[in-house]
């Protein structure tokens, strides 16, 4: 079987699925993304991330190419025709193709794309039982980090150099020295029994999967606390963790060279994983 | 006549110039780019613009998909068969196309793109005449902006903001309140006789008109000064310019509510489009 993508109204082969050399997300970044997992063929938290896409359009002033209620119609066709049971959808929206020239063009129509990918559910449950590695990046991204836009130069610097430091994620501290998140992904410590993560601003992604541990978290007795948090905090913490939409909550077990707790994933990683699986259902 | 674009090592009809979705460029912005004014069928500033695109390739470590002097070759062919007297080359390279994943794949063939777009020389000439409005506007890049990425989200704003009101440019102003550069050009300011602009950083591009300017400068009796200058400064300025390479030198007259000198093109402008277009060979 072939791969199927959608793009611009049309259902291709992937190898030949091609946008215009002069689409305004080749030239100037100029478009917004969302990533939906998909778990035993359902997408997961699939209104709060379609919400933050038209957040995202919004703040960029780009009109959504289709009707909203199109949205699901299409990426479940994509999960169906490439018989994705686990997997993740990618779907893409830019200003759509111009002449190059900085300033919003007139009557433009949007570009949307919409890919999706199988994979094995089982490399998140041995990844989870290892933990991973995180190493430190400068934060050198633009200032409007909030809108999810394809400008992503800076978190592809970070976690290539994370990467080459035998780590799977970056975290980026801020010229004050606070981590503000991860390369694709936020970021969490545990201390004293209370979580702890940036609270929101421009300066991080409103991550749905943070939305909804969040949510989670009302019926425990921990206590969360939405704050920025430095090295010396994270010297100090018993666990730490990244979610996102592709990691769902994952533990940290080193930061640089600092080993978080006595190194090994906490119980803590086992109850927020648990109450996030059960949040979007997927127990 | 129909336009002829090349596209990774083809060329190819503008309407059927396509790249395909999971390129880079088009899901990170993970690319660099450059463009080169022409003028009587030559390529302006040719070999310092390479070095850029170079300088930038080595930066974002995209290895260069063609030969060094190939690039010269693809360019005249493009202004060539595309009948160009008067206009621009724009050239982009990404680092290619993989299923998307943040960090670097291996084995992985960057791409190509060059466009030539012809315009009539005259549109300068009359601009030039009536000198531009610029808008201040707060500077939202990334930190590497010193690399000219396709990362170009801030700046389409900055100059769509700018375009709203009615300005042909904006000015960047960073959070300590000095202007950085234009969204896409260099920016001056004359004040007692002495040529003021911002330092070369990572905060600023170094611009080719910039280098070609300055230079011009040397057998002239002008002092200038590399510093970066605030609004108070800009209210106390003789003139004030933009240059960049589709720009050249040109007068800006009005920023934001501010009327620079008299309101009309100085003489300085005069002096440094001549200086400039001697530079350049272009009299």
């Amino acid at each position: 079987m072939s791969r199927v993508t959608y793009v611009n109204g049309t259902y291709t082969n992937y190898s030949n699925s091609v946008v215009h050399i002069e689409d305004r997300g080749y030239q100037f970044g100029d478009g917004v993304y969302e990533v939906f997992a998909v778990i035993n063929k359902q997408i997961v938290d699939y209104d709060a991330h379609l919400k933050r896409l038209f957040r995202s359009l919004k703040e960029l002033k780009i009109k959504s190419p289709i009707n909203k209620k199109a949205y699901y119609f299409h990426i479940r066709n994509i999960i169906n025709k490439n018989l994705i049971i686990d997997g993740i959808i990618y779907l893409q929206i830019t200003r759509g193709v111009a002449p190059r020239d900085f300033k919003f063009p007139t009557n433009i129509k949007p570009s949307l794309v919409i890919i999706g990918r199988p994979f094995t559910r089982n490399s998140y449950g041995s990844k989870f039982n290892e933990g991973i590695k995180v190493k430190i990046v400068d934060d050198l991204r633009w200032k409007r980090v909030d809108i999810k836009t394809i400008n992503l130069l800076a978190p592809v610097l970070a976690k290539e150099l994370a990467a080459k430091n035998d780590c799977d994620e970056a975290w980026l501290i801020d010229q004050d020295g606070y981590i503000t998140e991860g390369g694709s992904s936020t970021a969490w410590i545990l201390r004293k029994g209370s979580l702890i993560t940036t609270p929101l601003s421009n300066a991080i992604l409103n991550g749905i999967t943070r939305q909804t541990l969040i949510s989670s978290l009302k019926d425990e007795n921990i206590k969360l606390i939405e704050k920025k948090f430095n090295i010396n905090e994270i010297k100090n913490a018993e666990e730490a963790y990244v979610t996102s939409a592709t990691q769902y909550v994952m533990p940290v077990i080193k930061v640089d060279k600092i080993k978080i707790g006595n190194g090994k994933v906490g119980k803590f990683a086992k109850k927020f994983r648990k109450l996030y699986m059960e949040a979007v259902r997927l127990t």
